[in-house]
């Protein structure tokens, strides 16, 4: 674990209010700031020209890596055959319905009661605009996308330190963190305090800015105004006819607003990843994975537990189990095998392969990370407190609140996802039973949203290091262990190769799977024709 | 007409860039400096019970007003009768399709050649979350609504003089100008230079929070790494296997930034009326009208010219003629009369009101503006420049170029808003063809979008000044017409009231036509049932 240094803690404050808690987000950090969390270079589905007749792959799982590489090799001309443990495509890219049973490690199964057209996405559920290769995919088999806002302005962010606990409109601290900033500078520049370090020429353009950029009056301030009331929002909004004269609001103190630390939540938006513009297939994420399958139906083999992966000079043998029934090991052979399971699981399987890789699939811990979903009765964030999809971000253990981005304004039901933590808080959870982690998510949201309790229909809880078959949400990787054991990760290992998000410089997202495995069978097919 | 001071000069830029250009901007800004530009006062649809039974009202105009109207005072029991001018509902709320015809003043007919799904909207064009009387018909009557992108990170800031004309991407101005602020801000902390300003306390915080907000280093400098390139964006994206490493941005300049005058964007998209959630309806802006007419259509006569209204003590009678025929005149008469026609053309219709009301409706000039729609074989931005959605801003005459938020990745053709200028600039274009029109917005978008002419299809051009139901886009208030006039327009005068956008705080806004028709119609019963 990389210990957190006091800067780092201060940045782990910000990853815990946008919903990436403790731990794990100091982890996360540390990734990100190795540049391992943003844009892919995708530049096309690969060229895979030229493949000799007849070569075969077997590739192992059936998530999004898998089946971008079940897909492109099979056009080349490859012989493929896929290997998937679950009884459905789209590993971790999951979506649950009502009706759907989903039974963790310890038992306990759920039966998900939310009502026909919501849904809960596990896993992946954002797709920012440069992750080209996942866009690549959805337009090219038809996966219809609408926009997923990460950033709502009238949503709120929650300190229960802050404010008497009492959360603020995002729009109401964003505006003030910038205008009460802006007013600072703009002094500091008529006083001659920035004479040292700008010219005079940038220090008048600055001044300029800032008055522009905070809302700043005639005089550079920042105070109760119809001006700074059309970035913050008005105490009464203007209005028609003779009623309908506004009233201005009243910005947060300064000192109150930066001892709040509520001000960590305003970056977010403003993250690579977290840019408008964002996605969501309509109706869950498993569309992708769904589509994607549909193209390579016939080569899928469900419900096959990987028990051994026996590589040779000529080839690999894998041998699988009935993942259900148990029963008889059957085995299959293939030229080559892709290997795209989870290095959680993959530790735990027979194998033989260098010592190097080996060290390196030992190395990567998984990231403990939990979403709950909540069926409400009514829509009461829209219809009372006119937030339209976006999240809620809070430093109590359920990190945030993310709202519907869809179905806006509709009538029935709704679902929201009403916990996502990481790292101390996520195991908080996951050593409850699924019962008591909805219920605490009530609890918690309520805190929030006081409509909670009433409004409660049903709720579902993932904790994903009791996921069986991952054990886990990503895996984690460090500055040392990605310059020791990463390139050995990714080199083909005599007739094995491995893909996935683990594998690539963007963990967690299915943008890193699906270029993982482009690298890794584009790789591959120099290899086989270079033969 | 408002003269703008230096500071409003300023403003005006900001303006400008953000495609509300020049003279119109000011008088905007003059608007909005009085918050005449934010939410509504709305809540809930009026209580109008006890309706003496058989009152008329007759309602002029069948825009978003005049059909709240009829559809309120309808439900509420009264004798509802709706003229229009044009042969259809919406007004402003206006939505241009293949197919579709428009003569504008001067005689020149463009007949539209969008491709079927395609559309522009002329008047508005988005509906912010906090407009709640036009989310709440939308609701109500089952429109549906889809996100609206303003802000789009991946679009361009462009001006003529910075950077060589080159455009920026909204990203890199964006985070490279916080990250700038941040760095000196932080600087100045640690040499003493913010003591005389803030407590030892909250300047310590501040540059905790410059450190984070800004994406400052364990140094606070703000420079090429992947923790700025979190933020703007990388020169390589990151991506997987052993081709995924990747390569950081390098910031701009901060003199270069502040000079360039590009950080006049950044602001925009914090203003109350451009922040997330913003919609739009699915299929263009005359679903609304079209909802709402469906539900008082035996009510409404199209075609029906104004020409004189005439009251007195007991009722109102209305003259008007076949508007495309002409011929003999009609007259219908009611006990009120609701009238919800654009003070520009008000102002040339014959009719008894008092003076102070006749003052009033010639005291509000109208703003020019002009939106041109164009349609491309391709949607290049998308797949070329990965712009989905949202908004590129130019000082340009053009002002803006408006990415169609929806058909997100469609293989197909898409409909740019090829320009959205107001005053001198707007003025300028309607003086040309609507053909030149056309014509100029592809010369200008291809200094932003070198694939344009290439590209470029079909195009339509409406110019508000030459609209000949409007004669403008909006009524024009400011600080002292208001003050003068505002009361006097919007009291009931003798058995005569109005309504719309002009008659509200909310100028240019549907919420304030709505808003204004509430206030309005709640008054005209109160009055009713007080007699």
């Amino acid at each position: 674990m990389n210990m957190p240094s006091r800067q780092r803690m201060t940045r782990r404050d910000l990853l815990a209010m946008i919903g990436t808690a403790a731990g794990g987000s100091v982890m996360y950090q540390a990734a990100t700031s190795l540049g391992y969390a943003a844009e892919s270079g995708f530049k096309g589905p690969p060229g895979l020209s030229g493949a000799p007749k007849g070569t075969s792959v077997l590739i192992l799982g059936a998530g999004v890596a898998g089946l971008v590489a079940a897909y492109e090799l099979g056009r080349a001309g490859y012989k493929v055959q896929v290997l998937e443990y679950r009884d459905r495509p789209g590993g971790r890219a999951w979506t649950l319905r009502g009706g759907d049973e989903y039974t963790e490690l310890g038992g306990y199964t759920q039966k998900v009661g939310f009502d026909q057209g919501h849904y809960l996405n596990p896993g992946p559920w954002r797709i920012p605009y440069h992750h080209r290769a996942v866009l690549h995919y959805c337009h090219e088999l038809g996966v219809t996308l609408e926009p997923f806002f990460q950033v709502n302005y009238n949503a709120y962010v929650h300190s229960r330190d802050a404010f008497g606990g009492k959360p603020q409109r995002y729009r109401h601290v964003m505006a003030d963190f910038h205008g009460h900033v802006a007013e600072l500078l703009a002094k500091l520049g008529h006083k001659g305090g920035l004479d040292a370090e700008v010219s005079r020429e940038d220090k008048e353009k600055l001044i300029e800015a800032m008055q522009d950029w905070g809302a700043l009056d005639e005089n550079y301030a920042y105070k109760a105004s119809p001006l700074t009331s059309n970035r913050r929002g008005f105490e009464k909004d203007p209005g028609g006819g003779l009623s309908g004269e506004p009233v201005p609001s009243k910005p947060i103190d300064f000192s109150q607003l930066l001892q709040s630390g509520l001000w960590r939540a305003i970056g977010t938006g403003s993250g690579y990843e977290f840019q408008t513009a964002l996605f969501q297939p309509v109706g869950g994420m498993d569309q992708i994975p769904r589509a994607l399958a549909a193209q390579v139906k016939d080569k899928i083999t469900y419900n096959a537990k990987v028990t051994e992966i026996a590589q040779d000079g000529g080839g690999v043998t894998v041998s699988h189990v009935d993942a259900q029934k148990g029963g008889a090991v059957r085995t299959d052979r293939a030229d080559w095998c892709l290997c795209t399971i989870p290095l959680s699981i993959l530790s735990q399987i027979p194998k033989n392969v260098s010592a190097e890789m080996d060290a390196a699939i030992n190395a990567v811990p998984y990231e403990a990370a939990l979403k709950i979903g909540l069926q409400f009765k009514r829509r009461f964030w829209e219809q009372d407190e006119e937030i339209y999809g976006g999240i809620t971000y809070t430093d109590l253990p359920i990190s945030v609140i993310g709202y519907p981005n869809s179905l806006y304004g509709s009538k029935g039901k709704g679902v929201l996802l009403g916990a996502y933590p990481w790292g101390p808080f996520a195991y908080e959870f996951a050593a409850m039973t699924p019962e008591e982690r909805v219920r605490k998510a009530v609890e918690y949201g309520a805190k929030i949203h006081p409509q909670y309790p009433k409004e409660f229909d049903t709720g579902v809880a993932v904790a994903w290091h009791r996921v069986p078959w991952t054990l886990g949400c990503f895996g984690v990787w460090t500055e040392q262990s990605r310059a020791e054991h990463y390139q050995n990760l990714c080199q083909i290992d005599g007739r094995l190769l491995l893909a996935g998000e683990h594998a690539s410089y963007l963990p967690a997202w299915q943008e890193g799977a699906i270029a993982s495995s482009l690298d890794a069978i584009t790789r591959l097919h120099q290899r086989v024709i270079a033969k």
